[in-house]
Parts: structure tokens; C-alpha cells; sequence
């Protein structure tokens, strides 16, 4: 586990903390300490050419190494092993109805590994059979069928890379609570290339009415018969029953052998394990529409059916609980995304929004997927506050803190889409602040 | 293991099948008994609303499932237990110096998850510790330099979709080995989202003498201590030094904690494990280019540094050893790839080269990447020849293996990029044929 405090690029990853208030102080005192001594000792450091690292033949490069497997699955190295999901065990009643965060202060690129994708179960997870799996499809529709999952792998697929975000994202954030890491404030969000089947050639193939047919109720084959309603021009768009993610077959976790992916929506209506999808005339109102899910604004009414995951970034690196080891150089990236489409472009600001500078977009930008941006920092050791902005093609601007509560109020817990804000203090040590 | 002989979209997959000529007599009696049973059970069978498998409410429809792991990596179901990348016992001497090859028939999109990356090692795989590693770059530059992981973590990255090739990938086809599976004919092909510096960042904080240094040598520090040329010219266009694979640190296998990846150049090339690059004035002639990546041709002379993966595409469904269980719709799908860019267009022949039609390309199509293509087919039942032909974006048309064989001859291991034959036999089974 020697990788668990190893400096990357000059940056002292977070140690292992939860969300509750003692193990904050902890951690705080610990990178107090141990920032100043591994800092220093960093700084002073300049590799040479006699580094004994380098004279002495290691003993990798003086041995015969493993075998391939002759038959296998690669695992990450244990130098990694700091690198997982993580559930924060404060935060729900029961690890069965509860969610583990993604290493988002870890990970590169746009792809989520889907080993370290995030996980929200409403029931817990479970290993299905694919060969007695089925989707039924019935309601509004002129040949009700059930389908097996090699019926459904038989028809023409499509491949497509796209980003899924719980509609608790960043929920934490409303009341002010100080998360520690960005992997506890945003991990709820992961990017995948996704594999299936268009939901539209499937309500063509039951001879959907789509002229009384407006909505689709989708349903999970987990204990929780988790429901959701899908408006009829969403499923007739993009919409997508799938059965791939990342090359391979979904992980058990995260919905195999089947799961409905409903692009630019928050992940609860992108139904794992998906048995049932009815075709109806109006909302169904279920349980996870009526109770969760929804925002209770300030004047006490509900905002419900607001699912659309608007547009949203957030600063990875440097983030909440990295240290950086002195001044100098430093590439400050994250990952921006919208539900309604294509970044346009993000800004990004090291003085809490006072100067903004345009970052750069990794190329390809794709639809209603996480977009990787970076922008080069010099740090000359005075305090610092990053925030990123994001802009999608349609013009929507990512808002402010304060703009987003002036119209809900406190008491969300869902759909915050709000600019975040980690402070530099002069040691280099990063925290979440709520500033703007 | 039950997802081992299951059909998937109406095929049934290969069995875990390897080189020899006793495994392989004894896998085609396998498949004949197998499919015809099989097949006329599934043809049968139609999917009723009244299947009991929908109407008894399964175990875990009923119960709660597992938790979220505390802190956790996920892997694939236990019903995807046949997904493995697989070594062939009879292909190489020893294991350390081998192949594990990617299961392309059973892979979706375009990512290779990076467990199932297909393996190639001269002397076996190390897991290194990324805090005693370090890459020196010396040679005809005014600052030879040592660097750490962390100095290299720190310097500007990029992230980009590229496929890796090993040049012997379809080597056993010049001679007619009757390779029975894509995975075995194929797999030494693999795409992913690598993550890593600009080479020509870092020969630019060395000083490069780009006017003398016309070469760059490539050395893994594993105990082959394998060496490669690189010319300038692509050094300075988009030759990276990576650390990121499919969002997480590179496995070990394929060259944690650095490799180099050169796009659209055989995998050799991509030299894992990098501890050294120099800057020289010509091609270093080293083992592994003078032995061994050479062609030998019809007159006895090698070709030697052809390094660049034309354009190339092969249909992995359906494919060989696969067994398609009655007559209707399939969708035909494959990769195409060009060590020169991007992919123009794909067609696709059911009759031995005779007819083409144009296959979809799933969007995006990227620079250097895999491109999934697809093509919806009517199989009656009669006897088929699949064939696909790639078109790269320089117009190089994929030759077929008799174009090939005329300029090359029968000798060659490596560089086979001819168009690959998949025969279907009026019981279903798929088999490897040369044709064309």
C-alpha cells in the first residue's frame, strides 16, 4: 500500500476520511503535520543523474517477471490500492440503501473504470442470472412481449460514451456541511462507453401507440422495485436499454444483465436491473417521484419531475484534503458535464471568482458527457480559492452558490448544479469552502 | 459459470479453445453435437407472456441484495466468467516471453476494459513501485534529465482514445493456420483512453537537438530491457509518455507506472515499463528491430522498420468457432483501425468478396482509434463468407491476403493486415477460412 500517501505530481493525496466531524478534525491535524515536513523536504529535492535510484539495477530489471495468465482478468496494481469507491459510513441508515463515492481526485481522462464506478442501491446489489432475466413491455402498446436478454443482444446496438450523475450530487452542499474531499462531494458521477439496444426500436417492435402513449414507466428487478417515468420524447430519443458498459457487460452493481440509461438525467431513472417498462398516458407519481427525488424551495412547495442533470463542473485536482508541496507549476483539471448536451466552455478562477480564464477542453467534447478540462497555474504561495464554471451549447451558465439558493432555498437535497469552491491556504493544504 | 456456452443475441460462443490441432478436431465435434440441438430448441421457442420464469418472483425480487462495499474495486459477474483474455499453451516457449489475447468476440464499443487489454512480455510482468521508478532522457540534448513519476504527474497531460497492435497480431494467417477464434487471430489488438505527457514536452525541458537528433530509443526496464527506435518526426507529432489508462493508472501487466505509446505503430513500439529515452542521429538497429518485427520476403531480404498498423478491420460477430442457432436477423459487427488516422468507411461482404455493402460506423470515429462497425444481415440459412475491408482517410484500401501474399510471400509473421474470412455453414457454425 505504499501508494497511499505518495505525492503525485506534487500533490499529497487526501488520507481516507468519512464525513463525520471527528475523523475531519483528525485528518486536519494530520496533514498539518505532515505537509510541512514532506513539503520541504519535496521542495529542496532536485533529481540528478547519480540518483542512487537509477545506479542500482532494481531488481525488476534484473529477474524474469510473472507469466501471462493463461487464462485471466487484470487487477490494478497494489500500489493502487488506495485508489477505490468509497461508501462514508455516517451518511445512510444501512449499507444496503446507501452509495459508494468514485475516486474522482484519482481518476484521468473521461472514462470511469467500472471497477471504481459509483454504486446507489436502493436495495442492495445482486448477481443475476442473465439466462432467466427478462424485460417485459407492455401497457399502451399493440404487442405486449417479454424479451430475454440474447433477444434483446440480437437487435442492432449502438455504442455510445455518457455520463451518469445521482440527482444527489453535491447534495451535502446546500446546508453547508463541509465535505472533506471532492470524492465525497461529486463522486456520485461516472462516464462510461455504454452498449445497447435504442429504447425506441423496442417500442416500435411492441407497436407502441405514441399518440396516447406520452409517458413510459420504467421498473428495477431489485428488492426496492425501484420506478421511475420517462416522458415519451426522451425514450423516443436517446434513451437506451443496455447490456455493455466500458467493453464488457455491466457490472452486477451497476445493473446486469440489463439497465435502462437515460442520457443527461439524474442516474435514478437510468433503472438497474430493469424488468418492466410500461407505457402509460400520464406520470405515474411513484414513490421515488412523490418523496425523493424532488426540492423543497422556500416558500414550501415541491419542485418534482426536475430531472435533467443542468450543466456542472467541478476542480479535481487540486481538491478538497490535497496538500500541494510548495509553489510553482501545477495543472489544475476537472470535469464538466450537462444533461442537455455539448460543453461549450469552461472558465476556470484561482481568486474565488473575482478573474476568470478559459481552460481547455479535451478533445472529442460528446453529447451529455464528461468533458475533461485543464488550465496551467503557477502557485506563488498566497491563499488561492479555485472555482471552474462550465457553459453547455445551449448558453446555460453553471450558477453561483448564492444564485442557486436565492431561488431554493436550504432545505434541498437534490439537483445542485452549483459552482464549487476549494481554498489553497499558504501550506498548501485545500478545503471546501463556500464561497459565491 | 453459466454464461460460459450461453447464446448471446442467438450465437453461441466459441469454447475455451487454444492452438493445437487435437483441441481444436475435438472442439468442432463439440460444436456439431452441440448445435443442433441447441439450435433447434431456441428456434422453437417462442417468449410467451406466461413464461414462468416472469411469473414466479425471483429470489431477488424478494430479498435485499449486498451492500456497498466500505471501500471496494468491483469486478465482472460470475456469470461472465468465460470473458478472460487467454494465453495459447502451444504458441510460445515459455509463458514469461508470451501472449495473452483480448476476447474481441465478446467485447462491445470500443474500449478494451483494462483487464482484458491483451498481454504481450519479453521477460514477464512486474508490478513496479512508482516511488523508486524513474525515466532518464539523455543523448544529444542539453540537459540530460532524471525524472521521478511525481515530476512527470506534474507537467501539462492530455488524454486520448488510442488503439494498441501487436505486430505479430494475425501473424499465424500467412502460413494458413486454421486459428480457430478472433481472439486467437486478432487479439493482440486492444483501445483504450490513455492519459500521459507530450513526448515532445519533455524533449523540449531537455534541450532536444532536433537538428542532429534524428532518433529517439525507447528502454523498458524490465529485464529484456527492451529497446526501440522511434523517428523524430513522430516523437515530436503525437508520441505520448503515459501514465493513465481507462481513467486509472496503467496495469502492471502493460507497463505500470510509465509507458511509451506511440499511435498507429505496433505495439512493440509502446515500450512498457520506460526508463530511458536518448536522443541519437540514427536508428539504433537493436535485437528487436534487426531479429525480430521484420519481414522476411519472396526473395530472402527483410523488411525491416515498417512499423506502421495499416488499416485494417475484422468481423468479431459472428466469427469463428461461434455457432449461429437458426436462420433471421443478425447484426454483423467488427473493428476497424489505421496506424495513419481515422477510419473512412467499412464494407461488408456474406459472399466472399463477391458483393459489399457500406457499414455503420458508430460515431465517434477518432484519429488512431478503433472504430466499431456494424451492418444489419438476413441470414437464410445457405452458406456465407463474411468479409470486412477498411478504407482509412488517406484512401488506403485493406488488401486482401492473396495482394498481400504476391508482394510478401508465405514467411512473414509479422504486419498481416489482409482482409480476414469468417465461413458459415448451413448448420450455423463459423469457422476460419482463407479466401480471397
Amino acid at each position: 500500500m505504499t501508494g497511499r500517501d505518495a505525492p503525485r505530481g506534487r500533490i499529497r493525496p487526501a488520507p481516507e476520511n468519512h464525513l463525520s466531524a471527528d475523523d475531519l478534525q483528525a485528518g486536519r491535524r494530520r496533514f498539518l503535520a505532515g505537509a510541512a515536513g514532506a513539503g520541504a523536504a519535496l521542495v529542496a529535492a532536485t533529481v540528478r543523474a547519480d540518483d542512487p535510484a537509477i545506479l542500482a539495477l532494481p531488481e525488476h530489471s534484473r529477474t524474469l517477471g510473472q507469466p501471462v495468465a493463461a487464462r485471466g482478468y487484470g487487477l490494478p496494481s497494489r500500489h493502487e490500492a488506495n485508489v477505490q469507491r468509497r461508501a462514508s459510513p455516517g451518511l445512510t441508515r444501512t449499507a444496503i440503501s446507501s452509495i459508494a463515492f468514485a475516486p474522482l481526485q484519482s481518476l484521468f481522462g473521461i472514462i470511469t473504470p467500472s471497477g471504481l464506478h459509483f454504486e446507489r442501491h436502493h436495495a442492495g446489489w445482486h448477481d443475476i442470472d442473465p439466462a432467466t432475466h427478462r424485460l417485459m413491455i407492455h401497457g399502451l402498446v399493440r404487442r405486449p412481449k417479454v424479451y430475454t436478454v440474447d433477444d434483446l443482444m440480437r437487435f442492432p446496438s449502438v455504442s455510445r460514451i455518457h455520463f451518469i450523475e445521482c440527482g444527489a450530487n453535491s447534495g451535502m452542499e446546500w446546508a453547508n456541511v463541509a465535505v472533506p474531499t471532492v470524492q465525497y462531494t461529486h463522486g456520485m458521477l461516472s462516464c462510461s462507453e455504454f452498449t445497447g439496444v435504442p429504447l425506441s426500436t423496442l417500442l416500435d417492435d411492441v407497436g407502441c401507440d405514441t399518440g396516447r402513449g406520452r409517458f413510459v414507466l420504467a421498473e428495477g428487478a431489485d428488492g426496492a422495485s425501484l420506478t421511475r417515468t420517462i416522458p415519451m420524447e426522451m425514450a423516443l430519443d436517446d434513451v437506451l436499454v443496455v447490456y455493455g458498459q466500458n467493453g464488457e457487460m455491466l457490472r452486477p452493481e451497476n445493473g446486469y444483465p440489463l439497465r435502462l440509461l437515460v442520457p443527461g438525467v439524474q442516474g435514478v431513472s437510468s433503472v438497474k436491473w430493469l424488468r418492466r417498462l410500461e407505457v402509460g398516458d400520464q406520470p405515474w407519481n411513484t414513490r421515488e417521484e412523490a418523496l425523493h427525488y424532488i426540492d423543497m424551495l422556500p416558500d414550501g412547495r415541491h419542485r418534482q419531475y426536475t430531472w435533467i442533470n443542468e450543466c456542472k463542473s467541478v476542480i479535481t485536482t487540486p481538491s478538497g484534503g490535497q496538500v500541494l508541496l510548495g509553489t510553482g507549476y501545477y495543472e489544475i483539471t476537472g470535469l464538466a458535464w450537462s444533461g442537455r448536451g455539448r460543453i461549450a466552455h469552461v472558465d476556470v478562477s484561482v481568486d474565488g471568482g473575482r478573474t476568470w480564464r478559459e481552460a481547455r477542453l479535451q478533445e472529442p467534447v460528446l453529447d451529455k458527457a464528461l468533458t475533461r478540462f485543464r488550465l496551467d497555474w503557477m502557485w506563488d504561495g498566497s491563499p488561492a480559492v479555485l472555482q471552474s464554471r462550465a457553459v453547455d451549447e445551449t448558453g446555460y451558465v453553471q450558477p453561483r452558490m448564492r444564485t442557486l439558493r436565492a431561488v431554493r432555498g436550504t432545505r434541498a437535497i437534490y439537483h445542485n448544479n452549483a459552482i464549487q469552491s476549494w481554498r489553497v491556504d499558504p501550506n498548501g493544504e485545500v478545503s471546501n469552502v463556500q464561497i459565491g
